[in-house]
């Protein structure tokens, strides 16, 4: 099961910015293209204050600061260059990560929605939306907000895929701002069968895609899980992705690459439980021969030998 | 605004060594120079028992370790070499950390101070003085310490200019021994002017400019402070910089360089501000092109590119 | 005092993996050979339920995941090929760390033990035994522990020797799952010879060599803990070496290389205190020309400029 997606995480949240300019965006989208990757998920258009492209709105209407570059605009023509196909994240006001609710995140992203279509949905690599709002079980009005992002998404776009990337409250579900790897209380599989079943239900209509982030279960139970969402996913007529993370979690420096043995691992639970496309988070820090970290580069390596076998 | 200084790290404190030679810092300097620095701040010239100099008194009477070279010759001549000038920094004994109490370290800077001009003085790149001693609006016996100790490198010196640069008591003042990034309770812009008008009126007789480190309040209400910095510097007739941090302080990753939209957004804060030089803290490991971080080079295109326009 | 010895930290415990292939490997024992390492020490050959080689045992018995490549073959080859010594590092099967009651990991241990000398043991290179089980006073079961594995390292090889590398309850000896970098209660300098001269007293006749971690007490009080171990190992027949760390013990971020100054100075320490052979954690993160850590290759050069001298 190759990877064949991949985030950008241009609006850094809790990953140290890389400080590329365009020209180096170029050279790992090649890279990317040289790996297989065939589509491209902007993990957020926005957050808090800092912007990815110049909206007007959130500038003039939430107080944003103007950003140096359209780093949107960029993505796509490389997307367009490459051959691939741009999902544009939404923008995250940091408000939900302070309080759980998602409700904080809708109106402002129904603005952004229409905006962004308006501006960039002319590229032809403009392929679908990523709704950035991480979900989990215990997250207030989810289905909700889901819900009606999703349907805005649809309805300004006539209908482009929208994508989630959920978390399972496993054991390694724990702040990136706390040094542990583990937790001790973590979900059960009934309990995460029992409740996704409820939000599948709730936003099948809205959503596309779900790619449920592979990094917060031990390894010895992530094909369980794996197995589980694609069923959940297919009553429910929902696509399943898998969401390959290529940092490592098991590390108290936070965040650096994954070592390839537990990648492959992951990406082989993958294939037999059946997901239908695997993307990471994310390629351009963690597995990219230009990265800041040399680890990657080496995982890059690693995988090219694997699949060219 | 540019920046024209820098600290520099040897004596390393929190950020891990990069283990260079002469000829790395002479390099380092080339660097320096190409983007217009014309200053450089040794951070502090000790850390508990690591020294940067042979100091008689501090392996004597301190206890200190014998330093296998002697940073502040080697600093000194390449500031010669380079047409910079140097800022001696004090020695940090640890105790004021540990206690909070800035009386701990002034007996021991008094000779520090005299033993260090009698060496070093005759270098014409010698020309300041920096208190290592980061105070903030909480530090006991800041007012009578830092008044002691910049009277004493003005009277050794033929009164060469004293710089300071204090921490804002901000949401980001947080300890680096923690993965928190922010904190709940922090000063008000009120509770600031009020109490730096008073330390500012007690030191400043014994201090030329003070350069606030910028990173420890939110983006959004940095200016503010930056203005309240200067006119209450101007108030008391001192000069005012900004040391224009070029770490992230918004990751759980302690530190790598900033995201290059960040330290511009801050530059330019400062600018509005009327800040009369920007300082950094620090070039080597989050600018250099040398730098064992990788997007330190980066930062340093981003940063060159946007200059030279 | 140079470093005759290293260990191999493939399976990754709290140090991010760097993804290097057979080729990275073999360039990296090259640049070990150079600077006068003899010894290498596998850290340990498997940890919860990643594995350095396909054993048998582990795989069928414990659940263990397949690995990918047979690191232990690829160690004995590069050693044979560089005519170092290679050390087994025993199985960690984690449980130890929670619990700290090392019994756990007794009987999967026999088994390794006997597996591995059968499928490894008539490589020349295969030259002794590390008990990877790190123990300090406070550890259950250690005595028992250690014996029954060392008699049995013994058994199976025809009394090949067995190493261990305690740690000091020193001021750092703090959890790498935190950011903190010292801890208030440690042990004092007679408690640690009343303990350890018990626990030598009760391993004496099943360990060789004991390789104190030089990196969990204060610099300034290394070198009398390093006399004391010396003692303490001459009072019962035990080789005394010195594992001095590479990596650096003060900082908040987790690990990286140490300063040269620092690793100079407890390598000295060492050898006034008569250590027979150094050794360190570990030469591939922390002190090679290729690690993914640019600090690490500038403490080999200031390593190979000091001992050329």
């Amino acid at each position: 099961m190759q990877i064949t997606g991949t985030f950008l995480d241009e609006i850094s949240h809790d990953i140290p910015h890389q400080n590329w300019g365009a020209k180096e965006w170029d050279a790992d989208f090649a890279h990317m293209k040289k790996m297989g990757i065939d589509t491209v998920i902007l993990i957020r258009s926005g957050y808090q204050r800092f912007l990815t492209y110049p909206s007007l709105y959130l500038l003039n209407q939430q107080g944003c600061f103007e950003p140096p570059v359209d780093l949107v605009k960029l993505y796509l023509e490389l997307s367009n260059k490459y051959g691939m196909t741009f999902y544009f994240g939404t923008y995250d006001s940091g408000k939900y990560w302070e309080t759980g609710d998602m409700r904080h995140e809708i109106d402002v992203n129904l603005h952004v929605i229409e905006e962004v279509y308006k501006i960039y949905g002319h590229y032809k690599s403009f392929g679908g939306w990523y709704l950035s709002l991480e979900l989990s079980r215990k997250t207030k009005w989810a289905i909700d907000s889901i819900t009606k992002l999703g349907n805005q998404c649809k309805a300004v776009s006539d209908g482009l895929p929208v994508l989630i990337s959920p978390w399972i409250d496993g054991k390694k579900a724990v702040l990136a701002s706390t040094n542990q790897v583990t937790k001790d209380a973590s979900v059960s599989l009934n309990e995460h069968e029992k409740e996704w079943n409820e939000i599948f239900d709730g936003i099948k209509e809205s959503v596309d895609m779900v790619a449920f982030q592979d990094g917060h279960v031990a390894y010895g139970d992530l094909e369980d899980y794996l197995r589980l969402n694609k069923a959940l996913a297919d009553t429910h007529g929902l696509i399943s992705w898998t969401n390959s993370e290529s940092f490592d979690r098991d590390m108290p420096i936070k965040f650096l690459p994954i070592k390839w043995e537990k990648l492959l691992f992951k990406l082989e639970a993958a294939k037999r439980a059946g997901c239908e496309k695997a993307i990471t988070f994310e390629f351009s820090h963690f597995m990219s021969p230009l990265s800041a970290y040399p680890q990657a580069g080496h995982l890059y390596n690693r995988y090219m030998e694997h699949f060219s076998k």
